[in-house]
């Protein structure tokens, strides 16, 4: 297991603000972990507008599969999150540990079942015994208090080595709106839809439908340009809700995502995204760099995507990072693999701004001392120019190192 | 770098006899490495044919750029190998490098240029200084004898810990002919054509065209079936030389590889590929187990092929299995992120023929101690069956250990 924090923690944590119909609450249910919070129960004001993104996994979890289910609805009453289990790989015992909490949590929220969204995290495979939120769930709902949030994010850490918040205001017509978020992920991260868990809140009166279509061109820039180790999560989950409370203060009523007057808040919304991707990747396992991987001059967006992924997942281009080494090579390589059109005599490689090759082959003035140096920053970029054309795409990564492999070779026992 | 000879090294090394019409030298060039060999000249008959499958990285290294242009004459007198250097990503210097070499060479060989065949493995991005070469080849192919293979196997070693030879003899026509094989490769293995480096050479009479179907065909469950971490080398290479000198023995000449009487020459041929390809897994950078990733019940071949890839190459199974837990959780999670049919409560999961999980959920009939005790062999087969079709496949890779990241993380400098 980890062994501290990581070095890459954000150094100054937000105060989490209020927000206007949401209330939270933790507990240690003891479903895993002893001696800390493994259940998070957020109770939302009727009226509440929801959207998700769920893991494009064939093998998907049993609260994943339940919340598509529940999106149609559009509505949402509350969220009960637990870590130390993923309730993922459990068939029908899976299955009716969602319908169970679902109806605990009904009962405890004063709401249908249908009404409640599920998440869970932690180790796939053993059947999560829903039981043990019998009781716990109602004395929740009885505690919840609307200024819980570093509880709240603490409460769905696994692997994680600390809370990831983010959060930010910004004008909705004449209303101040406020917008916070939680995440939390460490290793299982190459989110091809959300990222392992991520819930984001706002007062803003917006419709289900325009909140999904935020959400979805959201992630695609944060958390599905995040990627750890290349193993997509069976349980993948970014919900978004907005309780509208903010209407009350003037703030208008939107229903579609291209309402101009949503403009500076789908700005925020998307910077409270990327702040919570960017601390993943911070909190990748074993992390002591954070890598930015950026790919210009390809033929599309999508094809400098997949460029950028290859070379964020490549274990030698990782492991070189880790060991300080500007060895472009690896990039090469990872370049040459990924299967899209590039010219080897075109490119050109850089670490943190220097240019290491240029048109195929080392730059000669390259000075190996100066790149030593820069190779010792906690944040390394590896840009990569193919020039072939304006596609530009930017993926987060982090190094890998002996501790990912001791992290995840005892994970389980 | 390596702190020793892998433990899943074979035991039993083969006794590799000599093949007619080649003759092997081995010397220090000083490329990089001190104090052990680090070129290889083979020297071939008139009259041999050649056969090559390449990596299919866009960022290919110079010397594959010049085989795959020599391809086309079928017609091979000599192969020159070096290690510590791959000549990769090196510009109009690498391809000078090569045209000097094999220029160097043709005159230590007595034949053309075009006829030479080059091969080189190491550090990408350096320049390749082929003087080096001056005067070493000469003095070679004065020294070359045909009972060189293990020194052959050793000249091209990087990040290896072991020699890899193999070899059979099987019948073709009346005659007996032999296939000797030596590759290298322990690291930046995904081969998407052929390995690293490897090489067969057969002293049956068997046209460039034949031999080049039967190297294609057979690279396909053999070096294509292999990862070690999922990143393709932008300089593999499989070179096949059949020099023909059995046809004064009696062994027919063979100008298709559909010819009913290349039957068990075919059969042995791959026998060698597969053995080879085994001992590059064998020798995976920091490797303490051989693991065999086996998909049944799959829509098509080619399906179970991606994903036992997919589990293959994921940080977290190889992660686990290095820790010696049978945590299937993450077979479930590689199968789902592969991306091809797959019905999750169909699923079942086997660790060394111990089924751990059926129909979507935990075997209730497994048992933990049990398995445990298979985790500690030095040989991991991971079965899964999708009960879909009748698709099957197989891949071979290795666990992922911190011996891998300390290896990595100082290769270069």
């Amino acid at each position: 297991m980890s062994t501290g924090i990581s070095p890459l923690a954000p150094t100054d944590i937000p105060d989490m603000p209020e927000i206007a119909g949401v209330r939270l609450a933790t507990a240690a249910a003891g479903i895993r972990y002893k001696g800390r919070t493994d259940v998070l129960l957020a109770l939302l004001d009727k009226g509440t507008a929801v959207a998700g993104v769920f893991t494009k996994s064939k093998c998907p979890s049993a609260p994943v599969e339940w919340c598509r289910t529940r999106l149609k609805g559009g509505r949402a009453r509350a969220l009960v999150v637990n870590s130390g289990n993923a309730n993922a790989f459990t068939g029908k015992t899976g299955r009716q540990a969602t319908k169970l909490t679902a109806d605990v949590a009904a009962k405890a929220a004063g709401c249908k079942a249908s009404d409640i969204y599920l998440a869970s995290t932690g180790v796939i495979g053993e059947p999560l015994d829903a039981t043990k939120f019998n009781g716990v769930l109602e004395a929740l709902s009885r505690d919840a208090a609307p200024d819980r949030w570093m509880d709240a994010a603490r409460a769905i850490m696994t692997t994680d080595t600390f809370p990831k918040v983010a959060t930010a205001r910004v004008k909705l017509g004449k209303a101040t709106v406020t917008i916070n978020g939680i995440a939390k992920g460490a290793g299982m991260i190459a989110p091809d839809m959300a990222t392992m868990l991520s819930f984001v809140f706002t007062d803003a009166p917006i419709t289900a439908t325009a909140l999904q279509s935020l959400l979805k061109s959201g992630v695609e820039d944060t958390f599905n340009a995040v990627t750890i180790d290349s193993d997509t999560s069976t349980s993948d989950t970014l919900l978004a809700f907005a309780t509208g409370a903010a209407s009350a203060r003037g703030a208008p009523k939107i229903t579609r995502a291209s309402d101009p007057r949503l403009k500076a808040f789908a700005k925020a919304f998307h910077g409270v995204l990327a702040d919570l991707a960017e601390q993943v990747a911070r909190d990748g396992e074993g992390a002591r760099k954070l890598v930015e991987v950026i790919v210009e001059g390809a033929t599309s967006k999508a094809s400098a995507r997949r460029i950028a992924k290859s070379i964020a997942n490549s274990p030698l281009v990782k492991t070189a990072i880790a060991g300080e080494d500007a060895n472009w090579g690896r990039v090469v390589m990872a370049v040459g693999k990924a299967g899209e059109p590039a010219d080897r005599d075109k490119l050109s490689i850089y670490f943190n701004g220097i240019r290491v090759a240029k048109s195929g082959a080392r730059d000669p003035s390259y000075d190996e001392a100066e790149v030593s140096k820069a190779m010792k920053n906690d944040k390394i970029q590896i840009k990569t120019t193919l020039g072939l054309g304006k596609g530009r795409d930017r993926v987060l990564t982090c190094d890998l190192t002996k501790e990912y492999v001791a992290i995840n070779g005892d994970y389980r026992s």
